[in-house]
């Protein structure tokens, strides 16, 4: 191709707002342009980028025997009925506007396909015989993201890889989820991403298992816990430590040994740096008494013959410890609970503590609400601070099983914090864990029969009786992976792509392109390359040495062969990796077979790397 | 690929509500489902074709020259106001659901990318030297049509390619639209598709010059006049016949001869049909007289200094006379009018002909009307019958240029009519032209400036002055080719695929899948098959001989190998095209070889066809 008859608007500014520079490369080298906010066009080099970044993706979910096909993005409103995510979407279903009575109002754009997919295979698998079963798709997503960030990092439409398999059996789930865990590995790998499998939560997709794919970059929104050793990776959000009973000795010394609780007069100091700063503690010595509200669902049976259960709902008041340095996990505390939970309101919490946000304690709270959940942490503390259940007020010398029990009907002692820098990984290595900020890639989660009992997607097994499929999903986000590799692969002149997800792959370059010669042994070296079947791209443009080098170097095609009068004058032409200082005069001959050799070995290397 | 590992959802029944033969093969076929109304998932099998069509299309559009890129399908509706088109447009354009300050209420999808595309040559082509280029995507598109109907010939969403040209000049329009052209002839060829190319009318995009490819077939919905020598096809809105001046002699010797106009009483007889039988006279004996509005945009001064010209609106009334026996052509008389146009409402007609609707007449109508626009074959017509301008009254003995004037300020004699089957070619040739059902499947437009001129989209020429982008726009409807693939490749069994877009290029039938011997050599086949790069399906399901045939029939794949006990007994294997009723025993490595040549042979020959 040649750069004259193509389409590479490179810009020399760094774009106003954008800070990642994945976001700051794309702009600049002209892969993309903003449309509207969270919505972009793949200009041509950035779009011959996603292809391969697909087809990597395609050709290893061929390979491990995943079947594509392709949804559509318009999907009707009531399957999302059917399984309650049009509910529990909210504002990030995307919906047609429309009369109430027009067709339009029944269609929303799909942010992901468990519906549709589910849909199908309750139309079309009906044996145990047609199982199992993975159908993918590429294909465009839209999410009513609020707010858009980091260029193509966080959209309101990309493009996503959505796999889906069906089951007959737990055995058989776990066979087709380390497939695509071994699939996304390699793909990964190919593209040449620094890539991380980390266990994660399932979230809103359901299910129970899951993990993500991570790659660290301080772009990212994630956190990692990632142990020194890499023996242990997790999302923040399920990360866990060891538990460290520490040297206090035991309970019953302790309480003998302690004072007695003491009343400490803290005006206006209800957040715990305001406390510490009065009490002269230290936020490790405090312990954080939180106030949740959860909502419980209690199946009655009504009085009427033939009636259904109906479910009866009870607002629950749930109490949660951890030490003052320490925050509480939600995800974590909700599975502790059973019950969806959030903050409680303030009049709730002066309700339930008899004093204002930010002094309540433990101490004597455990009759008057549902549940307390301890983290273990606070069960190991000894001469602690917290709030006083009296406004302005705080208590010292707080020893947890005197002043407040840690067992009990109502008590739970559980892991509820995040993890933090420091802490040791879940192994037993030893290793510390450290936080790390990530974008995620890609995620694949075991979702069991939440949408097939839901849609009432059923198969017949062996014994001729129906059972709903067990199912996996598994996500990349397409769009995603392109900008992941730019944020590992890049220098401060630009992008330096590597081989497999480069739009070219060899970049010729006539400097003095007025000379006969120069254009002669150019054109000559770019026919070469394309003959041999190479991606090269011919800067055949009429611009100065260093204009041109600027944008090589930001546009980033891994190889370049420079030719000008002074490379000739030198015996050749000049030879040179975007990767690497070297430059080499060799014969064009010579540059064009050290090209060919150089792009086919890494395509290898990154194909047999895991 | 093995049929068992793979997903192909066949049907014996005829599926209700279908009847274009390729809605009807898509369904049973497993190659699509439809998701809502005018909405289709595209079955693994359906997806395969798709994106060899796909994949057909962006070859011939790179060896173009023309540059991949991908505008998103959410697209700012401010673009679609700058052109006017967020009015024009209506209820195509589907809005997404949001409050009025939302952003969500700002964003629309994209039925077609004329405005984003503008946009980017706005913000990145300044200058006469980045000139020509070719922009082109394949595309997802969606349109709020009303009726979906046909399977995926008139849909909701559907795949399209959409190319776009920026000239300086209309010679270099000219050589972009020729590329195009000959880049879809090309295209459709490789495709098996037996296409047309017609002058074509440029309809709601703008510009004035452009050809529609076409496929006959009854399921289409496009009228298509062909002549039948061939010299001559244009769609049925622009289409033209050679004016036949008749043999009545000079316009003075019939009025001399002629009688006086009669007038008789037709009660209730308002339409053609009913007064023919009441006068006993025939349709093409007739005149229709038809009243519409126009609206005629007239630029006016407004009085303030510095203020912008006004536009004020003033409605004309204009009256359309066609022989009875055909049809106004609203597009043609929209043309001639020079402005929009509209029938007139029952009230306006009662007030220009003072008699109900159907009995209009143009005696004595010039003097109250803006305009009296006459299809030329009216001008030759003689003791004509039309309305008295009289309720429940006809007149007889009516003679053009007596009765009603053929010339004059407010007369024009023009093509205002549809051609019939047995209009004579335009070329001259003396060929009767035939209407023929068709599919639209691309269309070509040169539209101008209409696009760069709203949006103001400049580039600098060599001069240093700003001017407009001269545009041409090149749409290909990927998803309808597929469909009229199959329109025109089926027989009562099932599709037959052309070998460039078959999903698979060779089927291996085991029957007798029980039988080891039969196993080995299907599996031996198969394996060779796909060891020499064929597309190879082996149908290895333990199923009735019957059923797999039909099946095999139904999906339609080019070359078949089948492989039983039959067959062994004879010799071999069973050799068999698609599209013929011959087999042939051969030995297995005579089958593969065989199969390997037909498939070559075939796309080469696809290739080698315009």
């Amino acid at each position: 191709m040649r750069w004259r008859n193509y389409f590479i608007p490179t810009a020399k500014e760094t774009p106003k707002d954008a800070t990642a520079p994945s976001h700051i490369l794309m702009l600049r080298a002209g892969l993309v342009r903003q449309l509207a906010a969270g919505v972009y066009t793949f200009l041509p080099l950035g779009w011959r980028a996603l292809r391969k970044v697909e087809q990597i993706i395609r050709e290893e979910m061929d390979r491990a025997g995943a079947i594509e096909l392709k949804m559509p993005c318009l999907t009707p409103l009531e399957l999302w009925e059917e399984t309650g995510r049009a509910a529990a979407m909210g504002d990030v279903l995307l919906r047609l506007a429309g009369a109430p009575d027009d067709w339009r109002s029944g269609l929303v754009l799909g942010p992901t396909h468990e519906e549709i997919i589910t849909e199908i295979a309750r139309a079309y698998l009906s044996s145990y015989k047609q199982l199992p079963i993975n159908l993918y798709q590429i294909q465009a997503k839209f999410r009513g993201e609020a707010r858009p960030k980091s260029g193509v990092l966080r959209t309101r439409e990309f493009l996503m890889k959505d796999a889906y398999s069906f089951h007959v059996d737990k055995a058989s789930l776990d066979d087709g989820y380390r497939l695509m865990y071994d699939a996304y590995c390699r793909a990964f790998a190919r593209c040449g991403l620094p890539y991380l499998a980390v266990e994660a939560d399932s979230g809103a997709m359901g299910g129970d298992v899951s993990h993500e794919f991570m790659v660290l970059t301080d772009a990212g929104e994630d956190r990692v816990a990632l142990s020194e050793n890499r023996d242990y990776a997790a999302n923040l959000e399920r990360a866990t430590a060891v538990f460290q009973s520490g040297h206090e000795g035991t309970e019953a010394r302790r309480h003998e040994e302690a004072a007695a609780v003491r009343e400490v007069h803290t005006p206006n100091a209800g957040k715990i740096d305001d406390v510490c700063a009065f009490l002269g503690t230290q936020p490790r010595q405090m312990i954080k008494t939180l106030v949740y509200t959860g909502v419980e669902e209690s199946a009655g049976q009504s009085a009427g013959a033939g009636a259904r259960a109906a479910a009866t709902a009870r607002r629950l008041v749930i109490v949660a410890l951890v030490r003052g340095d320490h925050e509480v996990n939600e995800i974590k505390l909700r599975k502790v609970a059973g019950v969806p939970i959030e903050l409680a309101a303030p009049d709730l919490i002066e309700q339930v503590t008899g004093a204002k946000v930010g002094f309540a304690g433990p101490q004597g709270l455990v009759d008057r609400i549902d549940k307390l959940i301890i983290d273990r942490d606070v069960t190991v503390m000894s001469d602690a601070a917290t709030g006083a259940n009296k406004t302005d007020y705080h208590v010292l010398g707080v020893q947890p099983g005197r002043d407040f029990p840690l067992s009990g009907p109502k008590v739970v002692v559980a892991d509820i914090r995040n993890v933090v820098d420091g802490d040791l990984s879940p192994t037993g290595s030893g290793a510390p864990l450290r936080l790390r900020t990530a974008i995620e890639v890609g995620h694949v989660f075991k979702l069991g029969t939440k949408y097939s009992d839901a849609m009432r997607a059923h198969y017949l097994g062996p014994d001729g009786k129906p059972a709903p499929f067990i199912m996996g999903c598994y996500g990349i986000g397409v769009t995603r992976v392109l900008a992941a590799v730019i944020e590992s692969h890049h220098d401060d002149g630009g992008i330096i792509w590597p081989m497999s997800v480069a739009p070219f792959q060899v970049l010729v370059m006539s400097i003095d392109p007025r000379d006969e010669e120069v254009v002669r042994l150019a054109e000559q070296v770019h026919a070469q390359l394309e003959a041999a079947g190479i991606e090269s791209l011919y800067d055949d443009r009429d611009e100065r040495a260093g204009f041109k080098f600027k944008d090589a170097d930001l546009v980033g095609i891994p190889v370049r062969i420079v030719i000008g009068k002074k490379s000739l004058a030198a015996g050749g032409v000049e030879f040179q990796l975007r990767s690497r200082p070297e430059k080499t005069v060799l014969s064009p001959d010579q540059a064009v077979s050290r090209a060919i050799d150089h792009v086919r070995a890494e395509l290898a290397r990154l194909s047999s790397a895991t």
